[in-house]
């Protein structure tokens, strides 16, 4: 059983395929099912019989972006408290005869995988339990790096230098600000670093790790904007005031909604900081919000990062059919110049609702930028070009049947 | 001369390379100059010296997005009532020796390219000026279509089906508004139908040619959503309701501020709809706006746009090496089921200041989609995929090195 959990990716399918296809592949498992919507499907009886797709179709999901089976944001409960849920994916795994579980996600999805394992540890019910790594985030403890984060940081890279591009083609003035997600780690709006090794980066950059003062943004601003007539700011959606107070909160009200996790809903800060910064410089201020696409731009994913993706699914299901449970796949850089990375195995109470944020050491002491190191750290995950097909022009993305499991 | 003016696009600057190229091979052109910043650096005499480019360069100015040579937004007054401009420019042809002016753009910069041809044929030098079009808004007169607009319309067809593989991750409801660029002509906005191909098209489509009514379109939206759980609108920045009103106005104030065509400034529409919906619906509700990642995204260019802007470049320069002038160059379809264009010119006074808009046939007559004939229009031009070279995973776009005419 294989669930997909969390905000999608561009390449949180190709984990699927590698789960999904070193799956098929084992003797010792005789049915392949992917849960729709996550726990969710598994609660609910609902997840289709992977053994019925087409291969060509399972090995186009490496390249096609989002969540096939569908996710889920749904907290388990603590199992002290309230096993009700618990109990229910006891008698689903037992009906099915599931002894392999894998499920594809981020600290909260780990959190879920982690509560599943050790119930039915306590159960005792036999069964295998792996994580595997996913978020655009990239915030995950105890990896080197996360799936989906190389293609969200190459699509920021590439749209920065393409909006510095655009940007600079008046000699009128004018500021930009780039809207980066992140909430609280802010490894993606760093990424627009990457830019600036073909001198296209931005002039300022706010992480969420760093307190933000509005004065001192300002102030940085219209100095740049003096110097140069021309500014471009990335900034994390997360940043928050000495107060600890969501800067996107300034100009609306929409952070007051929060999900079943407890998460402000973020949005509207790159109007926001526009319209501080037209007031305070006078300037045509153009606020991007890189919303959506920096998680699902399918077309501009990074090789790298859906070779390792596919190769953390099959890792999954070869350490489970190893005997190995408990744990959540990873990935450890080696030492040396050339990027090389090899999987290794960490415990899922390690990494369940933890979170890993940029260091202080790679983000510049002003505050404003980050350090060669993240560049090091950053740029070999964005290498190589996806090999997306393309028909009538679009992208050809994989279509399943989606049959429903029969028991 | 060559320059470039209005907005950029993504292969504005391949229209440069065929023009830079093809008057550096032809014996009669003894010196191929490129204006910084359009007109004004006709009259600012402030210009770069091509033929000191490296040809590689100037190569991979077909796939370098933005305008190289720098874009301005400049009307020139009518010449009965002002001509200092004009007496200018002939006062730098002049000197120069200028014997040929390329002017690629818009309407707008077809009527200073018109202008500048009569003015010069009235003032007895002898000169031959063509206009090479560009717009990613596909609105300019007498042309089948316009470089620049297949390259955004291939970002808005990939970007719609990538978001709506996005927006249908999770089993709660959602709505998904995309605002794409087109003040007064809905050609980028329809591009959104091509994802319906792939059966990820939006399911309203809202063009500035239809008189947008607010009541009707949250009716629709409501009733989209109980029946599908999920719905994808895209709509023009530019619908305007009833009474001639930008519906972006209704939120903000921003489309007060005018530029120096009187066009208003547009933004923020998404999220005034999203707000609106929001309150009718009750639903998530998510407004992404595509904003200047649609017109310079050169890594999902067109390879169709490129080599059309290309060979558009180039046409411009044998038609005036053949001793023609006053004319732009324009795209006319070749009958028959299979694509092509052949090129031809047409009077720059039949361009000037005109616009083409989205013929009313090819909109649905609820006004909220388009027909298959906008489709079999538009598909051809998205086709092919650029070869945009990268370098450290990360795009090779040109560098020029604008070193300066001298006289």
């Amino acid at each position: 059983m294989f669930g997909q959990s969390g905000g999608p990716t561009s390449v949180i399918n190709a984990s699927a395929a590698g789960v999904f296809l070193q799956a098929l592949s084992e003797d010792c498992i005789t049915k392949v099912y992917g849960a729709a919507h996550g726990i969710r499907g598994v609660l609910e009886e609902n997840f289709y019989d992977i053994g019925q797709e087409d291969r060509a179709e399972l090995e186009l999901l490496k390249t096609t972006p989002s969540s096939a089976l569908g996710s889920v944001r749904y907290k388990l409960a603590d199992p002290d408290k309230d096993d009700t849920d618990f109990k229910r994916l006891l008698e689903v795994f037992k009906k099915y005869d599931v002894r392999y579980f894998f499920y594809n996600g981020g600290n909260d999805s780990m959190d879920t995988c982690n509560k599943v394992s050790k119930f039915m540890q306590k159960a005792g019910y036999e069964m295998r339990v792996i994580g595997v790594p996913k978020t655009i985030d990239n915030d995950l403890w105890a990896t080197d790096h996360c799936p989906g984060f190389g293609s969200a940081a190459k699509y920021i890279a590439v749209s920065t230098m393409e909006v510095y591009q655009d940007a600079r083609v008046y000699d009128t003035g004018m500021v930009t600000i780039l809207e980066i997600m992140g909430r609280n780690a802010g490894w993606l709006t760093a990424a627009s670093a990457l830019a600036s090794l073909k001198g296209m980066g931005p002039d300022l950059i706010y992480l969420p790790e760093k307190v933000f003062d509005m004065d001192q943004f300002l102030d940085r601003v219209k100095e740049l904007y003096a110097k140069n007539n021309k500014v471009i700011v990335a900034v994390s959606e997360g940043i928050k005031d000495k107060d600890g107070r969501y800067v996107s909160e300034y100009g609306s009200d929409l952070a007051s909604q929060r999900d079943a996790f407890g998460h402000a809903q973020m949005g509207g800060l790159a109007s926001t900081l526009a319209a501080y910064v037209k007031k305070a410089t006078g300037a045509k201020v153009r606020g991007i919000e890189f919303s959506l696409l920096q998680r699902c731009a399918a077309h501009i994913a990074s090789a790298t990062d859906i070779e390792e993706a596919f190769l953390a699914g099959q890792a999954a299901v070869k350490a489970a059919v190893e005997g190995k449970t408990d744990l959540m796949v990873a990935f450890e850089r080696a030492p040396g110049k050339e990027y090389k990375c090899n999987i290794k195995l960490v415990g899922l109470h390690e990494v369940a609702n933890k979170e890993k944020k940029v260091p202080d050491e790679w983000i510049l002491p002003d505050g404003q930028g980050v350090t060669q190191d993240y560049i090091d750290y950053a740029l070999p995950l964005i290498q190589g070009t996806t090999t997306l097909p393309f028909e009538d022009g679009l992208p050809r993305f994989a279509k399943l049947k989606k049959v429903p499991a029969k028991f």
